[in-house]
């Protein structure tokens, strides 16, 4: 196993679950019915981000996560998006980044030194990284889009935030 | 590095820092001044977990997570909290009882596979359930104790939620 394995199939994982949690907002908002752009400018604190943002700041965890850790130049994206349908097109973009990856990538990088647009004049090792800001702040904005959802009445459960675990049957 | 660098030290880390959400919540209800004990019960949607059960749900996750990869019985806990210094005391005990694991206890543990209690007649390898189930809820339920947190007005940030970070100096 390498530090591919404990982040990028993740990454992808969670944000297929989040564009599903955004495909059921929009069903839920349509049936009640209600504009379901409301959604979009939703917080849960009036110091915390929207779900717009909350949606954008999962997708930059993972980029940045996997290009920093991995050591590929990720793609730009400048945070325009104001519909459902740019934020699900903007994680299918992630996801395709992510997609280019491979367990290679990441082969001997968990002692690496990054220093970190954020942390000017420290270094913190890829391993560090991934596990103790990385993969915490993805699932910080993850969860916190899927709380604003519930917050608001999306009908949404446990098995919608896992996904689809690889069960295997016995033999 | 091994499942024991992707789960325990991060399980602990999390945890800790989910500690430290709790001492600040009762300092702020203790300033503003409100009964603490109101934030115990309080909750994002009406059939979500309230503070309470979120924190010992997060508990679990690590307990659990910890205990079916690495191979060790889990100490019980049977729900019991009623106050914040109960929460805290679980917390605490999770985190000893994790400081029992070491990595000779994940090594080679990737493809075992796992039966677990909610899923009769299915089995998981040790590595799948940790990273699609066991990290992600643990998240899930950390990340929902600060939201509840933070929707009642405890001052909390994003340093707060990670903490202390690995961080070295440049030789």
């Amino acid at each position: 196993m390498s530090l591919y394995d404990a982040s990028v199939p993740q990454f992808k994982r969670m944000l297929t679950n989040l564009d599903r949690w955004l495909e059921l907002a929009i069903a839920h908002a349509e049936k009640k019915p209600f504009d379901p752009n409301v959604l979009l400018v939703a917080r849960l604190a009036p110091d915390q981000y929207p779900l717009t943002r909350q949606v954008q700041a999962a997708c930059d965890a993972a980029k940045f996560g996997a290009a920093r850790a991995g050591g590929k130049e990720p793609p730009k994206h400048p945070d325009t998006e104001t519909t459902f349908e740019e934020l699900r097109g903007r994680i299918r973009d992630v996801i395709t980044y992510l997609d280019t990856f491979t367990r290679d990538d990441f082969a001997g990088v968990e002692d690496r030194l990054l220093e970190l647009p954020f942390l000017k004049g420290k270094l913190i090792t890829a391993s560090d990284y991934l596990y103790q800001m990385s993969l915490s702040n993805f699932y910080f904005h993850v969860t916190h889009a899927y709380a604003i959802l519930r917050h608001n009445g999306v009908p949404l459960g446990k098995t919608d935030y896992i996904g689809a675990a690889n069960l295997r049957n016995p033999e």
